[in-house]
């Protein structure tokens, strides 16, 4: 492990920042960006037409970095291709703490000018160990400190998850879906093209960085392979690293070529590196956020014994299917747990096997917070998942006007006492508005949940495994 | 085949309709579920507190089936299980069409009173040659003559699938979730226990039912093996079949014996069966209604080679990588597309390999329209995919207030224009509803969007499967 903790340090907990060549006509996305972040913050822009529109914005403009009269901690580089090597140069002169090179138009395009300007930039960058991060990507986004490069993105609370993106698409959008399901950020990182900072280089640093519990990562290729899965290795051994790999098919690899100018690495090496790393991997955005909202709210546990309560027969039987499908087990609970079901559970249209589908004993809360309680106490579940659906929400007016606030009040309480990881797989019935109103509702409550059995089911799996990887 | 056409044309498309037991403390779900039925209809309630209830609804009372003074083609039972019998001496004296036995608490109860109780239904209904659906199930849902069995459910106009459901929830759910899809039905029909009318009954009626373009069924076990294979044999050959399974696993074999009291089959054995008889399978409600969709909206083909449109790098490598995992092909493109691509693409953070990244292309939609023509003109794409996100919607300030309402132009034009299959995919980039709204003006304009690319590129790769299927 070789990074310099104190120089990663001072570009993702910058004081000061700078950022050079936006405009109007990129609708000054930098500007307003960095408009919540905690220190000052200034333009650099020599086009005399842009100077107003910029100072308008209450930003304070200069015409090169070296005019700032301050040290700059954290640099963001908005300027056409040609000019980067130049202010690279102002940066290195400058002393700043590091910079995000927005700028595309490199290897990336396979042409000549491309390929030349990115080993001109790789080569001063080096030479003077200066922390370059891209070029071709989005660069950095601390919550905390306010350091943003969407306007849509969230300042103020962070999260506990680390997010290293060879995609500056993959990190915006993980950025802002995974906010959407109480998924968010310590410290996020794009890093494009790579030229100096590298995944490993993020990689260790989020490692070690105490303000991250979990770490995602979108990868399409590595360059130095040993190094990565030695840290992957030694950073998986810390904490819980999820991996979405980009370019797993031929027509991937090619697409990959075209994007960040990664080479291909077969996939099945690929997998099995990962895997014997202990890193948890993944297939998709939608998949990635699944895995790490598992992990975040979900206790932890090697158990694969479901206790499953359904709303409706139907789905008690396709619940059934997702988690045995998965490698879970969906079994007969205990004779003792059936023994008192019995005593209260109606069985017409109803049934109280596992899953439990409780259908016409849903109107008397007290039956979920018995039922609840019995699968809490029976030694033949090991987790406990409740199907919610909006087609309570249309049964309120008989069920009665604090119906479901009350069950959210029910499942809270439960999770909150619980042992057993306890989540839950929260249905549009034609509603999705609405579903998505009693998801935030749930994730408020720090309860987390699934859109579908099946992605229910495969995310506590590949948490299971994790924590059995790491038992092991 | 051996089913009285007929009979079943007077229970899917009746003239008068009859309620018998609906009740306030049920919500009068079934009276309210029937307000929109186009011809009379009339409860049958004997309970003096409940008359005055269902009188206020402008409903006509009746104290048995006997006294309606006119024939009654379709009835609904919702009584006690233990009155069941009686009712079904009425429908039978009657002589009514047919009737849905909404009860439970038969078979699938797994108790002594409750299967006595089936079998005596079982024996009489078969005895008189009587059409009952179910019991244990909601029924029948046929939006054009307005007989529904939710007031959740639309009325008025139907659309083209028929749908067979061996569970109230999953086929009530269809109805609501296909219809924010554009997925609407002709004729729906939930069967729960099936004592007289099984699956192969309805599905050789909607096999022949010319308001039945397109088939859907989930099914949890089947009694007469035979039949149900040889009539799905021969209406698939007619129209395409789309068959979920309930009981996949033993666990949710166990779950189906509480639910519906079906036998398991061995999955293997099934999956084979209903390839062989050219149905597609489906793995879960979402599919179903992706599938459909597919094949209600994009163009036959049995052509696997794409053309991707992504909106970036990223998207491109991931679009590609779910489109290759298919099954399907993203290959390099012709080399006449290619030169004409030189002549107006900028590559400078974009690039215009397959899938095409477009992103800084994206402001300028005649660049758009001349992709599209270029993807329709090269005789290596058999297919166009295409990504939209709520990150466009973003950029309307950007790119001009019309910006969206002229895409969605472009694309309906080029839909109806063009010869080969097109489809999208829409993105949430954090703004859920947003999404949602985007895919609906897609769909009112036929153009099918699905919610991430596995499953876009699943659903297309079911649908040319299906296709070259019959073309074998």
């Amino acid at each position: 492990m070789a990074i310099d903790v104190a120089a990663f340090d001072r570009i993702f907990n910058p004081k000061t920042v700078a950022v050079v060549g936006d405009k109007k006509q990129a609708g000054y996305m930098w500007l307003n960006s960095m408009s919540t972040f905690q220190g000052p913050f200034y333009s650099v822009q020599v086009d005399e037409r842009e100077i107003p529109g910029i100072e308008a914005l209450g930003v304070k403009n200069y015409k090169s970095l070296l005019e700032i009269p301050e040290p700059i901690d954290f640099v963001v580089v908005a300027v056409p291709r040609k000019i980067t090597p130049r202010i690279l140069e102002d940066c290195i002169s400058k002393q700043v703490g590091g910079a995000t090179f927005y700028t595309s138009g490199f290897s990336e395009t396979d042409t000549e000018e491309g390929i030349a300007l990115q080993n001109t930039l790789t080569e001063r960058a080096r030479e003077a160990n200066f922390m370059l991060v891209g070029p071709n990507c989005m660069g950095i986004f601390v919550p905390k400190v306010g350091v943003r490069f969407s306007v849509q993105q969230y300042a103020g609370e962070g999260g506990e998850v680390g997010f290293i993106g060879q995609s500056g698409t993959h990190s915006m959008n993980f950025s802002l879906m995974g906010a959407v399901h109480g998924v968010k950020v310590s410290k996020l990182v794009s890093f494009g093209n790579a030229i100096v900072l590298d995944a490993p280089d993020y990689l260790e640093y989020m490692g070690q960085d105490t303000e991250t519990r979990i770490i995602g990562m979108y990868i399409e290729g590595v360059k130095d392979g040993r190094r990565f899965f030695e840290v992957l290795r030694q950073v998986a051994r810390e904490k819980p690293v999820v991996i979405w790999k980009g370019g797993q098919t031929g027509d991937g690899a090619r697409a990959v070529a075209s994007h960040t100018a990664s080479l291909a690495t077969e996939m099945s090496v690929w997998e099995s590196l990962v895997r014997q790393c202990g890193a948890i991997t993944v297939d998709s955005l939608d998949e990635m956020i699944d895995v790490l909202k598992a992990l975040l709210y979900i206790k932890p546990s090697t158990g694969t014994r479901m206790g499953i309560m359904a709303l409706t027969g139907g789905q008690s039987v396709v619940s059934a299917d997702a988690f045995a499908k998965a490698g879970l087990h969906v079994s007969l609970l205990s004779e003792k747990s059936y023994e008192e079901l019995s005593t209260f559970f109606s069985v017409i249209g109803a049934s109280y096997r596992n899953p439990l589908d409780i259908s016409s004993n849903l109107p008397d809360q007290q039956v979920l917070v018995r039922i609840l309680e019995i699968l809490e106490q029976d030694e033949t579940v090991d987790s406990i998942m409740t199907e919610l659906s909006t087609s309570i929400l249309d049964r309120r007016e008989s069920f009665g006007e604090g119906y479901v606030s009350n069950l959210l009040k029910i499942l809270a309480s439960h999770h909150q006492q619980s042992r057993k990881p306890f989540f839950t797989t929260v249905f549009s019935v034609g509603q999705e508005v609405e579903a998505i109103r009693l998801r935030d509702s749930l994730i408020e409550k720090g309860i987390p949940a699934f859109p579908s059995f099946h992605r229910s089911a495969n995310a506590y799996k590949k948490v299971v495994d994790y924590y059995r990887f790491r038992e092991s």
